[in-house]
Parts: structure tokens; sequence; C-alpha cells
């Protein structure tokens, strides 16, 4: 397992916190990881403080291949990310000249008064790499293992959308879907003999609950095809079995 | 603020992380908190592994009034949270003589078998108290300052409610939303001083984007009522002077 990629998110926002708003980044950025073979191994929402977000960003980035941070890189007081992120890797929090250059192109194309509050949106630790955006130009940022990207969804994912490619893929983790409609109850004790007799795989089980009727989906992962073939095919005569019995 | 009440989440499931499963916990239990006064400030998302769940929960139960915990309460082998939540208060986990009975009775009224799998479902760290299940009898459970609640978000969102009633209520964070036809860039530098003005407010800035516009819903939340009030006047007033001079 020495070449798995693993990954984290940090969601930050009082916002989020409160319920105000609702999440819309967690799912997508985990299907993404999950399709190029990044394991999602933890997520943390944080409010708008600094302390916490430099704790939170700092316990993941060591632990982790990778990072993906969302929301608090807008032009107001509470978005603190770039400074919290600059104060997590020791280095100053400055005008980066190209998007502050940007921006200002992009406000005068537009006859808007490039004020302080937006050109804070061009400030960034030193040592930053541009993560492109191209629904409202202020961009995202990379530094180290940490990415920094917008929090409303549709520029978070066209922020994602230009970071994937660039991305080391761990080997892509392969799933199969076995629907079983017994609940798990039934399907428990067996299940977890297939999943120690399987240890190349990870077996979960996902219990369904609608108009009074449980049952279960049941999805093999495994970055090899053989073992996953072997697990399916396990599970499948396991519920044949016990189907034949009821 | 010596009277705040404060709360942590932790999601506890592979299928959050793998992008399987959508969470629609989080949002529901940040409103409830919101409505009873209780600040939720900070949310962990981990993997079915005894040894993050164990550190996950350690870490913010330590911190906060209230660890509310959602997932992997069920029968089969990657339902892990009892044993992960007994580790973590270092008491044995053993069946709970009430739940195994009340689960024994609800299988026997249907004539199902109560398998192995089943009686897992019983089992509990040793002094927890229930949480009861409307839906599916197996209980969730409460031990220390940790809530232990279902992942399924009908039962969880039931076992919520027979919760909130016993946590001591903060006082309630009251809020008003203030729309502004302006985006962030414009208002971003007087709404910061407004919020610096009114260190008893929190004032949050949720930039909205639709059809190639952008503007703003500003809220402001204060457990005081004359606080929140003044601080609202004096958004609504920077707003009708930007428009003035727009």
């Amino acid at each position: 397992m020495s070449d798995v990629i693993t990954a984290a998110m940090v969601v930050i926002g009082d916002e989020i916190l409160s319920g105000r708003t609702k999440d819309r980044n967690i799912g997508h950025l985990a299907d993404i990881l999950t399709t190029i073979g990044v394991d999602l191994k933890e997520v943390r929402i944080v409010p708008d403080e600094e302390a916490e977000i430099v704790a939170a960003v700092n316990a993941v980035r060591a632990r982790y291949t990778y990072v993906f941070t969302t929301g608090g890189i807008g032009p107001t007081h509470d978005d603190i990310t770039a400074d919290a992120i600059a104060k997590a890797f020791d280095v100053p929090c400055e005008y980066d000249a190209i998007a502050y250059a940007l921006l200002e192109q992009s406000y005068a194309s537009r006859n808007i008064e490039y004020t302080d509050a937006r050109k804070r949106m061009a400030r960034m630790p030193v040592g930053a790499v541009h993560i492109n955006n191209p629904i409202s130009v202020a961009p995202g940022f990379n530094i180290g293992n940490v990415y920094v990207m917008a929090g409303v969804p549709a520029i978070f994912q066209a922020m994602l959308d230009s970071v994937t490619p660039t991305l080391k893929g761990g080997a892509v983790m392969l799933s199969q879907t076995v629907t079983s409609r017994f609940g798990e109850g039934t399907i428990g004790g067996p299940l977890g003999d297939i999943q120690k007799a399987n240890p190349e795989t990870v077996i979960g089980s996902y219990p369904k609950y609608l108009d009074g009727k449980f049952w279960t989906e049941l999805v093999v992962r495994s970055r090899d095809a053989a073992s996953l073939a072997k697990a399916k095919a396990e599970i499948e005569a396991m519920l044949a079995k016990i189907a034949a019995n009821a």
C-alpha cells in the first residue's frame, strides 16, 4: 500500500457551522478524489477563526498527501483564509502581483472601483502558486501540499477541475455494488466473515430504509480487479444462500 | 460569554469520505443547535477506523460542552462506533440488558431471527444511557458529554428530537438577515468597520452568484436583542449610503 495517495479537506466557515449555508463541496470533492484514486481520509469543518484554521491545516497537512480547503477567500473581514494559511506555513501574506493585476484589469473592464476590500483577494502567502478561477477572477492558490479554493460551489468546482490533472494519481480504486434485499441484521454476520477473508478489499454496507422496509447496498472496493471480483462473488453466493433458506 | 454552550460533531463513515453517501446530518444538526442557542464549533468526518474515531472523539469531548456522533451503530462488521466510544472512555463495551431485550422483543414480534449481528446493536459502553429510536428500535446512547446516534437521517433526526430537550440551553442566538444588492467587494470595507464597532455581534457575509451577478446576504447574530438591532441598523444605513452614491 506504499503508493496510497491520501487527502484531507478543511471547510472554513461559520455559515456552515450555523446551518445558514449547507455544504455542497464535501460530497463533490469525495466523488472526484474517489474517481482519481485518492483516498479522502478526513474532513474538518472549522469556524472563521485564525487559530482554528491554522491548527486544523497544520494537523492534516502533516498526515496526508494533499489538503484541500474551501471558503474564506473573498473580500470581507471574515475572509481570513489567506492570512491563516500564511501563518500555518510561517510565511508573510502579501499582495500577489499577478493576482493584483488580474483583479485590477477585471474591475477596470467593468468600470467597477478597485476597493481595498477587493484588493484583499489578491493577497497570498509568499511562495503560493495560483489556482485559476474562470468564474470570478480572484484566484485560489497552492502552497506546499495545500490547495486553497473558494467556498461558492460553482467556483470551487471550476478551481478543482484545474487542480486535479496536476495531482499524482494513485491507482484508481475499483468498486462494485451488490444490492441486497436483506437488511443488515440478516447479512451482517456472514458479511463480516467475507471481509475478514478478503483483506485486499474494503466492504462497505449501507443500510437503506424506505416505507418500513430495510435493504442494503453493499459496495466492494479494491485497487486490484481480481480481489474485487473474488469478494463480490462470495457476497453474491452468500446472498443466494440466504435467499434459498428464506 | 461564560455561559456559552458549545458543541462538536463527529461524522463516522467511509461512505461519506468516498462520496458514496452524501451527508445530510451536518446541516440538520447545525440548524437545530443554532435554534436552541448551542454553538456548533467544529465538525470532523472520520473513517470507520477505531483509532481515528477514538482520537477525534477524545479531542473534541475535552474542548466542547457536547459532542454528537452519527453513523456506525448498525449490525455489520464496519459498525464499530460503540466499541470505539467505549475505548475513548476506557470502559468495557457490553450487551445492554434493556437494549438487548427491546431488540429481542421487536424481532420476535416480527418473526425475525435474533442473529448475532442484530445482537451487536445492543452493545454499549458500560454506563451509557439509551437514546430512544422510535423508527428501528436499536437505541443510540449517551455517555458523558457524548451523544451517539444513527447515520440514517430519519433515525438521526428522531434521536436528536429526543435529545435536545435534555440539553442545557444556552441563551438562544438571535439573527437578522439583511440582503445587499451589492457584492462583497463594494461593502467589505465598511462592513468590517461595523463588525469591529459591534463586538457583541457576529456578522456573516454570504456571497451569492447568479446569472453573472453578485449580491450578498448579511446575517447579524447576537444573543442580545439590543446589540443585534444596533448592528443591523448600522448595516442598513451603510447600504443606503452606498446606494445614494451609486
